[in-house]
C-alpha cells in the first residue's frame, strides 16, 4: 500500500486509522451481517451512527443545548441559498448583510440575491481579498434578518480569527458563519454565532453531508417556497431524517469525530495547527522572498497556505517534483492560480515538515 | 465475516464483490496513494470516476444522446422540489398533473403544491393503492408543464409495468417518472420518459446520491428562486460540479453499474428480477391464505413485495424468527404494516429462496 501526503483543498486527506477501520467493517459492520451502506436509515444501528456522530459534535464543538444539529445534502453551496430561504424572513424586509472576503462569500453574496435585499457589509473585492475587513468599519443595517461571513476563504486563505460581537457594533442580528473549511480545527465562539453551516469534505469526512448547527428562534420561519427537505423546522423535527440521510458520509464523520476526541479534541488540535500552519509560514517568510503569501500576516488562514513562486514560471514545476516526491494537490486554485498547501485536522505535522523540507531544496536546485 | 440476506427496501444490499472492492481500494485508490474519500472532485482521477459511471449508465439504460445525466443531492424527495422548481414554468400557469398510486407519489403531489397549479390526474387514495390506474382514464390538461408518474410504489409495492404513451392520450407534456426503486431493474422506454429521476440507495447503490436523466429541451426554464445548486441547466453545464458532488457515492454507483453490466447489463437482470418476485408471489399465494398480497396481481411490483399473515397477531414473531435465521429488515412499513421484502437487483435468487423456505416453514410450525 503507498499512502501520500495529501494537500487537497478538499475533499481531503483523513487519518490512515479511520480509512482502515472504514476498510475492515465494510462487508460487516459489528457482526451485523451488513455494510453500514446497506442498512435502513431507521434501523437501530444507524440511529446509533447517527445520534453517536451528533452528540460526538455537540461535545467536541461544546455546542449549547439551545441549537439543533442538523446534516443535510447538498453542501455549502447548497446553503447558500438554503439560508436566506429559512432566514430571509426573520424579520420584515428580508434585508441581508454579506461581509464578502474572497472566493466562497462572494458566492453566497450572489446567490442570496434571489432570496432577499442583500447588501455587502464590507469587501475587499477591490484589493484582492488579502486580509480581513475589521468588523469596526462593516456597515450593518439595524433590522438585517442577519449577517453572512465567511470564518475560512479556502481559496485566497485569509481566516477571521475572532467572530465579531454584533450587538457590542449596533445590531441584533444573527451571525451567520460558512466554516466549511475551519469548522473543527478550533473552538467557535456561541455567544456571538447564531448559526454555522460546513460541507463536511475538508475537516469532519468525505464530500456529500453538510452540517448546519443553528439556534432555536432560528427555526420556523422559512420561505413558503423552500423546500421541505431543507426547511430547518422540518429537519429538527424529524432529526434529519425527512429524507434518507447520506448514510455513510454520516458514518465517516462519526469516525472522524471519533478520532478528533482521541487526539485531545479541538483545543488539542487548534495547537497543532497552530504549529503546522506557523511552520509553513515561516518557511515561505524566511525564503527571502523565493516563496510569498501576499496575505495580512494578522489574517492569514491556518488551514489553507496559498504561495507563489518568486519566479511563476517554475510552478508546474514544482507541482511536478512535489507530486513525484509523495507531496500531492499543491496546485493553487485557478483565480488566484500559484501553488496553495491545505493542512485541515487530519494533516500530520509531518507531511508539513516534509513539505518545508521539499520547498527549501526546491529552492536550493532552482533558487 | 458474517452476512445476511438483506431485505431492507433502502439503503439496501449489494453485492458482496462490490464491498470488497470498496474496501480493498479504501486506502489506495489504484496506486494514487489516496483514498477515494480523499481526493479532490477537480482531479483526473475522479473526472474518470464520474465519467465512467455516466457512462456506464448511458450505455446499461440506452439512454439517448439528447438526455443529460446528471449527479444530484437531495435524494428523490428533494427531487419533489427540485423538478417543479425546474420545469413548472416549462408552459404558462404552471400546471402540474400528478398521478398518486402510493406514499411516494403523494409525497410528490403534495410537495409540488409550493410550485405550481397542481391537480390529480388520477389516484388510488380512496381504495388503498392496491392497483395502478389505467392511463386512458387519467385527466389530463392538455396545457399541463408536466406529468408526474411514480413508476414503483416502494411502500405499497405497485408498479407501473407500461409507462404511458401521453400523446396517444391526447397530452403534448413531458412524462416525468420517480423511479427511485426500479430504475435499473428494467429498460426504460425513451420514447415516453422525459425526466426520471431516482435515489441510489435501491437499485444503483448508496444513499447520497440522485441521478436525474433529462431531455435537453426541459433545461432552461428554472423559476428564479430556484438554488443554483439545483438548476438543472447549471447542473448539466457544469457536469454536476458546480459543488462539490458525494465524490463517495458516487464512487460507489459506478461500481454498482460495472457490476450490473458483469452480471449481463439490464435485460438479463430484469429476467432475474422476473424469476425471483415469480418464486415470492407464488410462495404467498400458493400458501392457502396463510400469506397474502393485496395488489391486483398485473400491477405487482418485482422490487418490494408486501404481505400479511392472516393471523397478524404471528407479524413480530416472523420478523424475529426471520432475523434469526439470517433473513433481515422484513418489517413492513408502518404506514401499511405487515411485512415486505425488498428485492432489488443485489438480491440474489439464493435470498429469495431461504425466504420462501423460511415462510413455509413458519406455516408448518405456527399454521
Amino acid at each position: 500500500m503507498h499512502r501520500v501526503f495529501n494537500f487537497s483543498p478538499g475533499p481531503s486527506t483523513m487519518p490512515e486509522s479511520v480509512l482502515r477501520q472504514a476498510a475492515d467493517e465494510m462487508l460487516d459492520y459489528r457482526g451485523s451481517g451488513v455494510s453500514v451502506l446497506e442498512m435502513s436509515h431507521r434501523s437501530p444501528a444507524f440511529e446509533d451512527i447517527l445520534g453517536g456522530a451528533e452528540a460526538d459534535l455537540r461535545e467536541l464543538l461544546a455546542i449549547p443545548s439551545n441549537y439543533r444539529v442538523l446534516f443535510m445534502q447538498g453542501g455549502a453551496i447548497g446553503q447558500n441559498a438554503i439560508v436566506p430561504m429559512n432566514l430571509a424572513a426573520l424579520r420584515p424586509g428580508r434585508k441581508i448583510d454579506v461581509v464578502v472576503t474572497g472566493e466562497w462569500s462572494r458566492k453566497s453574496w450572489t446567490e442570496a440575491q434571489r432570496y432577499g435585499d442583500v447588501a455587502l457589509a464590507a469587501s475587499t473585492m477591490d484589493s484582492g481579498h488579502t486580509h480581513m475587513p475589521p468588523a469596526s468599519g462593516w456597515a450593518l443595517r439595524p433590522d438585517a434578518s442577519y449577517v453572512h461571513v465567511c470564518s475560512n476563504e479556502t481559496v485566497h486563505g485569509v481566516e477571521l480569527h475572532e467572530l465579531p460581537d454584533l450587538r457590542a457594533l449596533g445590531s441584533e442580528a444573527p451571525l451567520v458563519i460558512d466554516a466549511s473549511s475551519n469548522i473543527g480545527s478550533r473552538p467557535i465562539d456561541w455567544t456571538r454565532a447564531a448559526l454555522v453551516f460546513a460541507g463536511a469534505q475538508k475537516n469532519l469526512g468525505p464530500s456529500g453531508i453538510t452540517v448546519v448547527i443553528v439556534r432555536d428562534d432560528l427555526i420556523g420561519q422559512a420561505l413558503p417556497i423552500c423546500p421541505s427537505v431543507f426547511d430547518y423546522r422540518v429537519a429538527a423535527e424529524q432529526r434529519s431524517m425527512f429524507n434518507t440521510p447520506p448514510t455513510y458520509p454520516i458514518y465517516l464523520l462519526g469516525l472522524m469525530l471519533q478520532w478528533l476526541k482521541a487526539e485531545g479534541g479541538v483545543a488539542a488540535i487548534e495547537q497543532r495547527n497552530l504549529a503546522k500552519s506557523g511552520r509553513l509560514y515561516a518557511a515561505i517568510d524566511g525564503s527571502g522572498g523565493y516563496y510569498r503569501n501576499p496575505v495580512a500576516v494578522a489574517d492569514r488562514s491556518r488551514m489553507n497556505v496559498p504561495f507563489f513562486l518568486r519566479d511563476e514560471a517554475l510552478t508546474d514545476r514544482f507541482v511536478d517534483e512535489a507530486e513525484a516526491a509523495g507531496l500531492s494537490a499543491l496546485r493553487g486554485h485557478k483565480v488566484v492560480g500559484g501553488l496553495r498547501a491545505s493542512i485541515y485536522n487530519a494533516m500530520p505535522l509531518a507531511g508539513v515538515e516534509t513539505l518545508v523540507d521539499f520547498m527549501q531544496d526546491f529552492q536550493r536546485r532552482h533558487g
